[in-house]
């Protein structure tokens, strides 16, 4: 850039005199050199750039559980938003969760009990609505029960892939695996079709909210959902999940994977 | 830039044709434009953007406590953690986790027996090493303790300012504040000296590593001293560190706030 700047300056420099030895007549004019920093489309990048750094700081303080419950994005977040979710920023971090996780799942020595286990939440971390948060978006709109259900029953959500791929290797090493899902009891089937449909199978145990279980938050309910399964003489090695509610309480894993999720917060 | 693009190749042409105009019987030459997008200096851009993404990631894996233990930073992303924690980044990260932290404190309601207590770490939560890390490459060189225990034993370690803002706020509002710290019990007066020079002052409890915690992984005996502190009734309310093995285990805070840490991994 500097280099650039000198090239132009040197150029515009050039230009000033020989066009002066051109027309040596000409009175000379006060030369005003318009410094490239302070065109319209530099401030825009400027600006872009700060709104880039707070919002990557806002992201961090989500992933790191840094925030009190949250309903919707920052509005100036909702382009940065857009451009993680859909490029390659947000695919690159699920790869690396996934293989992370996978290299802890290898390194774990299975007993021959078959009570070794690994948690796997649905939404946003085996599955993908990011159909629905693209048309509703991004985040930015208060989360819609009603919507998002009709979207949950057309049992159309696509497999995170690098989660597919982990499934299917923590499966193939021996572990039990247990779906621990916030979605409500109501919603098992069309939820089976669309685990089948996106490739999931041969889980051990698919949990649902039931009836006793509406109004708990999803770290209690999860906690004593996983609580049973330690209960049951289970190990549970690893759980992955997109909210810290699917992670933190009791009756915790021995290691949890946290992927990443920008759009939406549930206590 | 576009613009800046543009002004060049305008400024060529012109020198170009002024020469031409002012030496007209020079033969001419084919006019070799390079095109500014296969310029070496671009291909450098997009590599230091893909550079810069893979860091982001590697960071953000760090903060979500998603990787096993590792010693040095990735080789590829010192430049990376330098420009992070030398600017703006790490600062507005700090700021936030403090304010973050500070609105919950704000809103717990104290009881009057004085057992509402708040945990702080100390190195990277209230104290800096980042003059020591400057010097080792930014957590690219493996720890090395009698090198570091030097710096330590200088006191010189200046304060993270959102941190000492947290740190009397919280202490205004009523909380016990322990000091929650790795370092070890022979480094107690110096460290003291360093948290008064650095401005803390009034803490209740400052616990340092005795012979007895030493070999300890952190999270246990970090987990074990704020055990002791729950046995003796209190309530810990918030805990402030930069290592997840300062803030997970058993006998954890109600809230906890991960400051940003790049540099280093304690387990």
């Amino acid at each position: 850039m500097n280099f650039v700047r000198f090239l132009c300056l040197f150029s515009l420099f050039s230009i000033t005199f020989s066009h002066e030895t051109l027309n040596p007549h000409i009175l000379p004019r006060p030369l005003i050199l318009e410094y490239p920093d302070n065109t319209i489309e530099t401030r825009l990048k400027e600006l872009d750039e700060e709104v880039k750094l707070l919002c990557t700081s806002w992201r961090f303080a989500v992933e790191a559980n840094n925030l009190g419950p949250w309903k919707t994005i920052p509005r100036e977040c909702v382009e940065y938003v857009k451009d993680y979710v859909m490029g390659r920023g947000y695919r690159i971090d699920l790869e690396r969760v996934s293989n992370e996780a996978g290299v802890y799942a290898k390194s774990v020595e299975l007993d021959s009990d078959g009570k070794d286990a690994w948690v796997f939440d649905i939404d946003e971390t085996l599955l993908s609505n990011l159909p629905y948060y693209q048309e509703h978006g991004y985040g930015l709109e208060i989360f819609d029960s009603v919507e998002f259900d009709k979207w949950v029953e057309k049992a159309n959500a696509p497999a995170i892939e690098s989660s597919l791929k982990l499934y299917e290797e923590v499966l193939g090493l021996g572990f039990k695996v247990f779906l621990l899902t916030g979605r409500s009891e109501k919603h098992r089937s069309i939820t089976v079709d669309n685990l089948n449909n996106a490739g999931f199978q041969n889980w051990d145990k698919l949990i649902l909210r039931s009836s006793d279980d509406h109004g708990k938050l999803a770290t209690i309910y999860k906690s004593e959902k996983r609580s049973e399964m330690t209960e049951e003489g289970y190990r549970i090695h690893g759980n992955s999940g997109d909210q810290w509610s699917d992670l933190l309480g009791f009756s915790m894993s021995n290691r949890s994977f946290k992927l990443p999720n920008p759009m939406y917060y549930i206590p």
